[in-house]
């Protein structure tokens, strides 16, 4: 099955301890779209400028993505700008330069509607509901938000949630949206918002779903050698949806194993700028590092 | 089979958003014990002043604790004063006072010199070789430490890790221990000292252990009522090291199940203040809440 992706499609200049690049391919809608691709077939929706190199697009067409919904308008493409010290935990936004995202009105090509799936990453939870209402039928919505949304656009927010069926998001932000420190009573209150599955992204800390009383918690791959945490939220997002829209069993067992998938596509990103470790990967070291992960995790049971 | 542990023995004053004690029992030789007498019979080697008083040693007597190596001394028994956020990582430490423990040179009553299990608590590193020098045969032997230690007394430190089998620290410390901010290189360096496990305690984010070349990772139990973080790390060393002595099996596979259960004691720790919740738990809440792991980590493999 294919997947429909609304988000963005940047240029990003990131610094870290280990290196530095300027204007490389980013936006959340870029990594998110990469990380699927592995999985499932992806449309694209997002919009870039006037300055957006032919080799990008090549690029996208060769992880076949479908870009007939990448709009391009006069102007600039998104740019972001960020720094990270030597926790790799969050990083610093040096500037932000919106350009021709700032009136980005989000239209889905006719040959996108009937899509089943679909992300909504982190962009105005208005754009959000628009982009929900032109698809069709849609089996499993799930979306992305960030502290912008939730402190600025709190109600546009909580009626796009309404909508969806899985929300991802990081641990500072369940605690800001539901207003509770401790995770467990952040995500009962957000899950009564209406979505039936949260997924919490802790970074180098792993995950945690919350749904329907249960709870699943999944380690990050520890790597040693993490250079570019830029995008690793996406990429987790990029190959849990991917692994869904591939299998659309929407059963939990099938929802723990998609965040794995999740797990080992942001793994991946992590280990180079950009997009350069994800690119170019193949199915086999995919699931290589999936069973890495039953290794990582396995402990036996009491009757063993 | 029997297990000896030396530390501290104290009055604990504690501060967290959910409430306040004053001079309760506290200290790491405690929390561990009464953790692993679940598990194990536990000889506990420690020191008390004069005013310490009799029904705390009629507690520990009630867990079928050993306490003829607890010596008592003229003097007042080591006081800790800390307060916790409402994050509940890190206690802010407001006062201390080591009375007697500032003179303690632990001695092993002869009964305790054929002990095959021994953890060596957070104490002075020259304390922990002594002790280790009074056990006859110790076939496992592990020891916990802290950055007091690694800033002060570091040679003496790495002169007590090759006598180790199994180092138990958080992740602040074996960062600080090998100069190393990434874990995985940490860990690496850390085995090259000596011991051939190590296991990196991350409070509410869990435990890792790195092994030959191999990582385990295990969650912490996500609770929805944290009321005091203090002396976690003590009981998951006391529930990890009680059932490994229970055992006497030092495989890895084993090693792993020891993990959870230390998890499963720091997770029913910090469910009240001081030892409230551990002094009086049953071995059927213990095995239930091993099985909770299991289903809060499960996720099946590719074939399935």
């Amino acid at each position: 099955m294919s997947l429909v992706v609304v988000g963005s499609v940047a240029f990003d200049s990131v610094k870290t301890p280990f290196g530095a690049v300027d204007e490389v391919l980013g936006g959340s809608a870029t990594y998110f779209s990469t990380a699927a691709s592995y999985f499932t077939d992806v449309s694209l929706v997002a919009v870039i400028g006037t300055d957006f190199p032919e080799k990008h697009l090549t690029f996208l067409k060769s992880r076949k993505i479908d870009i007939d919904g990448l709009e391009r308008v006069q102007g600039r493409t998104f740019r972001w700008k960020g720094e990270y010290g030597y926790e790799l935990n969050e990083a610093k936004t040096l500037d932000t330069q919106l350009n021709v995202f700032q009136t980005f009105r989000p239209k889905l090509p006719e040959s996108y509607r009937d899509r089943k799936v679909v992300f909504l990453a982190n962009i105005d939870p208005d754009l959000q509901r628009e982009v929900l209402e032109q698809v069709k039928q849609p089996e499993l919505v799930a979306c992305d938000t960030m502290n912008f949304w939730i402190a600025g656009k709190r109600e546009s927010l909580i009626r796009t949630l309404k909508l969806v069926d899985i929300l991802l998001i990081n641990d500072g932000e369940a605690r800001e949206l539901s207003g509770e420190p401790n995770l467990v009573k952040a995500a009962r209150a957000i899950l009564s918002y209406g979505p039936g599955t949260l997924i919490i992204k802790r970074g180098e800390y792993g995950a945690l779903m919350f749904r329907e009383g249960r709870i699943f918690a999944a380690p990050a791959y520890p790597l040693e050698a993490v250079f570019d945490p830029t995008g690793a939220g996406d990429c987790f997002a990029g190959g849990f949806m991917g692994y869904l829209a591939n299998t659309m069993n929407f059963e939990e067992s099938n929802i723990r194993k998609a965040i794995i998938f999740g797990s080992v596509m942001a793994s991946f990103n992590v280990e180079a700028f950009s997009l350069d470790k994800i690119k170019s990967l193949d199915y086999g070291e995919i699931r290589g590092r999936y069973e890495e992960f039953r290794k990582l995790t396995h402990f036996e049971d009491l009757t063993s």
